[in-house]
């Protein structure tokens, strides 16, 4: 009665949308992300809203993974050296305190991978390296998106950035699997760095 | 090279897991949620860890949707009060804090909602509601998911709460979708409350 | 042995700061931000690292009071509006990122407070009203503070923005009390508003 | 005109509080501390409120020092180990979920050190080392504070924890100096440490 049919179809939505997501990923992309995560002394994130969110998750199986990783903004967040990466989140690729952050990162020498839906935006510009997600931020970015035909209400179904942050989310996830099989880390290690107190 | 491969495998363990997600809510427990959260005057939501990120990006969205909403936790959070609708996720449901707060909350007269991988956790039994949403902290909450059996190093690819996690910011957009359509609200409603600064 | 002696020195210089505040600040400054604080309908705080942590108790005190109150950056903030009131807060008033959130503040029109040590930063140039707080961020902020000449380790002993950041949470709880009598609140309204579960 | 009275008189009395304050110290609490920060590899804070802000703000300290620190419930904090060192800070000694933190605390194996107004309460049961700092959580703890015979609003001026909190702050700030002079660290060895992004 009470909103099962549209949980169930707004889910299918997002389905739809994830399933899309492997053969959007481009191969030269993904590969340097990891090879920058893996040749990095300090990886630092950064994001705003809910993409701060997705990037906070992110940084939370990195330090499971022994990785040492700072959030900026958080409490104990060091100052950052060359040679340190900052992984920066934004759809849009045009958020402002993102696209600012990046710009003081690149200043200290530091390096700069942008997540984001375009790659021609100001954040993509100013970074070293870039992992283009597919979002649905403007009209353009689903262009051949061909469920949204069959659903004229698909736009407020998943509002926003909703796709572009569960697309981040899932593809994060992703390479977290893929620096476990790098560094040969088993869910047990993980496991023994999990937050005692919550 | 370097990881696209395991990237993918991985992506797909995920997506294999998403797709088994509708077929697993429970129509009573989704309706009631949506029910409850359309009924009290105010909602707070707590979570600890990577769940913790997930409860927030919900609660990003009911502020979008005008819903008076608050984090435990954070800065403005406010006392509980009779007839406040505490929403507590964990994948356990045995999360020290979370079922701590549990409690204090029903102290008070307030409601609580539980999005959990186990029905018969602490926190599922002090709950008003539960919704069960499958995760894979036991190895019973995977029982019935086949794909484990063609790939042996399942556990490694997504580690500890992963699955519940992503399967809970699913549910949770799919749940904002509904009471999108519920409240008539469209994407313009909720850009117009978006963070303006960041 | 370890640490008492120097404990108490530290104390001392923190205190003799202190003493100083109530005469440098300016009357006419004091009783605008009030004024503003009593004539918005919502108040937004914003301020990095430890003068951020500053401006959330503040907050959190500002929401006890039944103020409208949000943190830039956390979960549930929404879109500003003309007519809010943005309180930043930076000893030095250069702080890239508060800065830029006091531009965007003003492109969409709410009101800018400034509390900071340097009237002509940029901050202060951007804000509607500015409150000087000494501090100590540079040399010339503490011109005239006779006991630094008695103290070579003066600076050691307080370093970076530590006064600004103390002596901001004296006058911003000071501030708070004017609230409270010019509202007529008591102490008991301000509990039945203080967070249940913590 | 508006509130500039109120806020001297208020300031006034957080003032001859603060003055009370280095007498009431005592020297083996505050030393012991000292020896516990040194000796310990790894320090975790935790605090709720604005008691959680004041215990950041410590820790943002103690990384400009080179301890190794983390602050329960962010985003990085790893796995308690025997050893490590929670400060927890609590006015009452009483609030839920620290006492909580602490007792997990103890379970693994890690040491308490508790800052609080109440030698006696749960939390300072549980500790091995307490710091007893005065507040005025309940009216025992203002017994000989002798300008509250002459303000009757006394109450009213510095409400719940104000006066713990502030001094907290200044006290925690002093143990800081004394840190920096124990390990030789000066005031530029900090601001290298200061974060970049802000």
């Amino acid at each position: 009665m009470v909103g099962m049919e549209e949980t169930l179809r707004a889910m299918d939505e997002i389905l739809a949308f994830l399933r899309t997501l492997p053969k959007k990923l481009k191969s030269k992309e993904v590969e340097n992300f990891i090879q920058a995560l893996l040749n990095t002394r300090r990886v630092f994130v950064v994001g705003a809203g809910r993409s701060g969110l997705v990037v906070k998750a992110f940084a939370t199986r990195l330090m499971h993974l022994d990785f040492e990783v700072y959030v900026v903004g958080e409490t104990i967040t060091p100052a950052l050296r060359p040679g340190d990466l900052l992984v920066a989140l934004s759809g849009s690729g045009e958020t402002d305190l993102i696209v600012e952050s990046a710009k003081i990162a690149k200043k200290v020498g530091a390096r700069v991978a942008a997540i984001t839906s375009y790659p021609r935006s100001s954040l993509a510009k100013l970074a070293d390296l870039v992992v283009t997600l597919p979002g649905r931020t403007k009209i353009a970015s689903i262009k051949g998106f061909v469920r949204r035909e069959l659903y004229g209400e698909y736009a407020s179904l998943t509002p926003l950035g909703t796709l572009f942050e569960i697309s981040s989310m899932v593809f994060l996830d992703a390479i977290i699997s893929s620096l476990m099989v790098k560094l040969g880390k088993k869910e047990e290690d993980l496991r023994a760095k999990h937050a005692t107190i919550e």
